[in-house]
């Protein structure tokens, strides 16, 4: 199906998730805005929550109503609290709209890992099925065909586009697998608005973030470790288990991962180039990934506002490991801006269509 | 005269200035990047130069040679060093070119004051008088006839749309003027990116610039301060004097200005919501200006990566005074997003095409 | 009367005031810290509240209780809610303790002043008389012989320093006054610590506010305008009325205040060095201010961790004004160090004991 | 030998290392600071150099000579360019002096190695025996007897802090070593400060820095990465090979690393409270180093300003790997605060002296 144009709706506008989707929705060509939600906002303008939509974009927050969101639109965004598309994804998809949900609440296949993870009971469990993981690098086509698109997590999205390359099958190595699957360690430094905009508190305020680095659900405890290792999975053809430590950095948007893993090969036989010639031919397409050249890695800065991920591969020769650089805008390409490119497929627009920004520099 | 498309080039793509106008025509509808310079990148891709612009972009950087720009544009955007513009405005205008100058090279109308703050000759006095001082809410209407713009300094544009309203002639208030123009103190903090990509040393070092708040230029001796008084004078229809103190702030973009004047009606009579009247009637057609409601101020951030330019205004009852702030980007508003502004104006474009970026938040 | 040493009590300790007094009393030669209390953290060890303390003051947070304050200390620093120390001012007092009030509550001389700016009657009114301001550079002889300290503001100790030398008698200046004091304007940018730890919230949200310089209070309202105009006035020997705008800056700690005022006398007659004269006068036995030569000005970063305030002077000799920089730490001159140094000049301690620390660079 | 006190000399005083020496020492309470060099300064006042010096030190920045430091000094540190401590060691140790190197010139042991990572010919080799790393927490008793000192690198100390205790000799696991040691990997983060004070460009612009993370010496060619083995391969008693990768982060001061190993253990048999125990038996009369309770991980910003290294552990039960963070200040713990510690031990002083600073918070 190719529309000429979409009425779009977002549910939770108020959030960051949700006011990534405005700001970017309005530079849309092909999406109409029409209908936004937030409980602490209604009845306020839309620039009352998000200062920088001010003069360019005149809606009114509402609250949620499912009716409304029906008679209003084609495509439904979820940016609202975790649970409520297991909620309303059904009554949506029911009556004929697309449903795009940026929470977890859809994103893993098996509703064992959701209680072991979320601490909670799945609630829609039949509806699963038909959710697709919206990583368009992983699963374009699906995607085209889908109703219901789990978009994917912040650290999830950087950490396997920067490790799917290396799971995929190689012929000609031996056992088909560049790197030793039990070896992979992903080190993530995220900015802070990855903590969303309704988490007050010590953790988030200025004074104790600015000027410092600091990890937290070290461990392996992080609730986006099943999610990468079922991405994963689902390139290798088999179980993958993963180290994950997230880490808060003072900065507010950009997501850096920095992943590791042993070479079944020889450093010496496999260098860099030969790494870096698999990820180029794994992406030479895609739109939204960039592979520097051999020798070059990217800062977050470079991804700020826009959707691409930056790559950036080397190989350690002294311990036979590759490492892998990931740069992405955690609001954008790990949030708002994949949800849109999942839009754009599903909707047959051009997967570029308002994702087209130019990154700031400085 | 009004055109379907135009060819573009930017003298000095490599600076945040010719950065800027990259990123920004990159997104215009109507114009097409087709010439980058730069002394310092020539014969490297632009990406080399802006990470941002990498897979966006994707023009060499050239060494700058006037017959290819002749060739090659209609507009010629210079922003290079100081003096390029009163090398090379004559030349290029004279071979039908458009030329919008980022430099201070024509923006003082007076020779004497050029040298008197410039410590230099000016080198091209007979060409000052078709240079039209590029404030669109200024000048629009001689803007859209002219070949050869000054495009204002950042922090004039963030004094100038603060202090424009209070100095109209208002008939029915006794001499015409809201504030006694003697009183105009003007003070603005700015991001870090207004001093350049060139200017290297420890005062724009990160280690000594962060967590600091710093003045410079104090006691009334920085390059602004002519060129503020020479667009109050031309508004107000007589000379205008200003106490004007620059400071660096650690973020990297914005100006926030912090203006204040003795009104000459007192407080009581004449409140806010008279002195805010004011404001809304002379900025109400303006697309980039947004007056904001009566004891609402905005915050730099309001205005990153866009060409709007935020203001609020207050009344000390107290002292009788005025206080209007104003938020810019001073690399958009403040300087590439007004150049194109121009651009547009000149070339009979809509004023706004490709400057319709919603602010990103947060 | 001279002490060998003191024991110590916070009330409030968890803070930023209270935390601030807590590191700066663990570094004094004469004080033990043996009482600290917190009502959000008591029973838990000082360095859940306070990360930096681990390892260095083993103290537990105690829930306040007037009979174990009397019993464990010798002087009490009141670093809690407003209001505590027109509670607990009186029996402290009465019990023959030195009591130093970090709040507002006993710095307006006029309880009518009192309720007009905090909104709320003044509980205590008999006590005022005996509350001295503690600004050493002003009161340094009162304070020695007081028990109770009204602590000043933060942006009130940057503004009167950067202001009182301009208002103290000048004999032979016509009129005795060198600057009209209808003319003083004060623009002051803050750090976030300012705000103090427990105000949540997106104003203080680390995405919000990074990378964001914005104003509020603006047109006089802030609190902090009468205990400066209390201060400047009690220097002049007259009434003074001020314009004060304090603005939030992406900084965890620093004030840097730039004060405008119109000069009685010709620029040309009276310039920079004159008026710097002055500040070294005024101010060349005084231990924590630095004016710094003619021409230079400081950086907050100058004072961050220190009891420092550093002030550079210039005259702007177009518009006859001149302006005063001050720069100090929020929490230390503008809190914590200072009453500090006004709890040593109680104690008969040498006015620097405990507060001798040089600055980071960076 | 126990001193009652020190003259000390600081060659290359205006560079982060040499400046945080004197900020350091000015509160040192047995060394009295006699004699800074500085090319750059060379004439001028040290706070010229270091503005948060202004007030507190008043020495002139002197141009090096030789016989001036051995007149003036008995303890000197050298904290200028590389390569100093090769020509200006032997001297200064033959006139009976100590020698505290910031540099890199004697931390490694093998010539080959140094030639190999430095690119250039070691020309003190005779001294490389004499010279002793650094690290109180593994050659104390060495320490107190050296002439010359090797301070160590600000990330190998991070990092051999955080690693060295799983390291050791452990007689009741089979083979002795709880993690194989093949398994290390070391991600760390770094403030900008960590680059020094003199090398400019874009690289360390604030305006690109800023809002930025990005690394840098990818694929094991860091030059920290052979003193990091051979102070590991010293602890363990065999050859250690590491994976180490650096960080830029946008703060001044902190490193965070999270270093990576595989136990040799079964991860439910040997779980996070026992390698938390090591922790602290190993570091249990360490007076810099806090280990931080069981599910407890520090923030840079816990150190900053102080002489403190903090650790926190983990277990990640599902792929059985033990994950240490640990957070210092670059340039105390670092840098010039461990050199101070190495002073201290080396004159018979208390190994705290001058180092007893309490952190700030916020």
């Amino acid at each position: 199906m190719i529309l000429d144009s979409v009425r779009v709706g977002i549910v939770g506008v108020s959030g960051y998730g949700g006011g990534e989707l405005a700001r970017l929705l309005a530079m849309h060509p092909k999406a109409e805005l029409t209908y936004v939600t937030s409980g602490t906002y209604k009845g306020k303008p839309l620039s009352t929550a998000l200062p920088g939509v001010a003069g360019r974009i005149n809606l009114t927050c509402e609250e949620f109503d499912i009716d409304t969101a029906v008679a209003k639109c084609d495509v439904v965004f979820l940016a609202g609290e975790a649970g409520l598309a297991m909620k309303l994804a059904e009554p949506l998809i029911g009556a004929g709209k697309k449903v795009i949900d940026l929470s977890a609440d859809f994103r893993l296949k098996s509703t064992a890992h959701y209680q072991q993870w979320y601490k909670s009971e799945h609630t829609a469990p039949h509806m699963i099925d038909q959710a697709v993981y919206g990583l368009p690098e992983l699963n374009r086509e699906t995607i085209k065909k889908a109703s219901l698109i789990a978009n994917p997590g912040c650290y999830p999205t950087s950490a396997i586009l920067a490790l799917a390359p290396l799971l995929k099958h190689i012929p000609f190595i031996r056992g088909g697998e560049l790197i030793d699957p039990k070896t992979i360690i992903i080190d993530s430094h995220s900015g802070v608005s990855g903590a969303g905009r309704s988490k007050f508190g010590l953790d988030y305020h200025f004074s104790e973030v600015n000027e410092s680095i600091k990890p937290y659900g070290v461990g392996g405890v992080h609730r986006h470790v099943p999610e990468i290792e079922q991405a994963l999975g689902q390139v290798a053809g088999h179980d993958i288990t993963v180290t994950f430590t997230p880490h808060l950095s003072p900065v507010t948007r950009g997501i850096l991962t920095t992943a590791y893993a042993n070479m079944n090969l020889d450093a010496e036989d496999y260098g860099v180039d030969r790494v870096h010639a698999i990820f180029q031919a794994v992406y030479q397409n895609e739109p939204f990934v960039v592979v520097m050249d051999p020798g070059q890695f990217p800062a977050t800065k470079y991804a700020e506002g826009t959707n691409y991920c930056y790559i950036g591969v080397a190989v350690d020769e002294r311990t036979n490991r590759v490492i892998v650089i990931s740069a992405e805008d955690n609001l954008v390409k790990g949030m708002a801006g994949q949800a849109i490119q999942n839009m754009n497929l599903m909707c047959g627009f051009d997967e570029t269509d308002g994702l087209q920004m130019v990154g700031m520099w400085p």
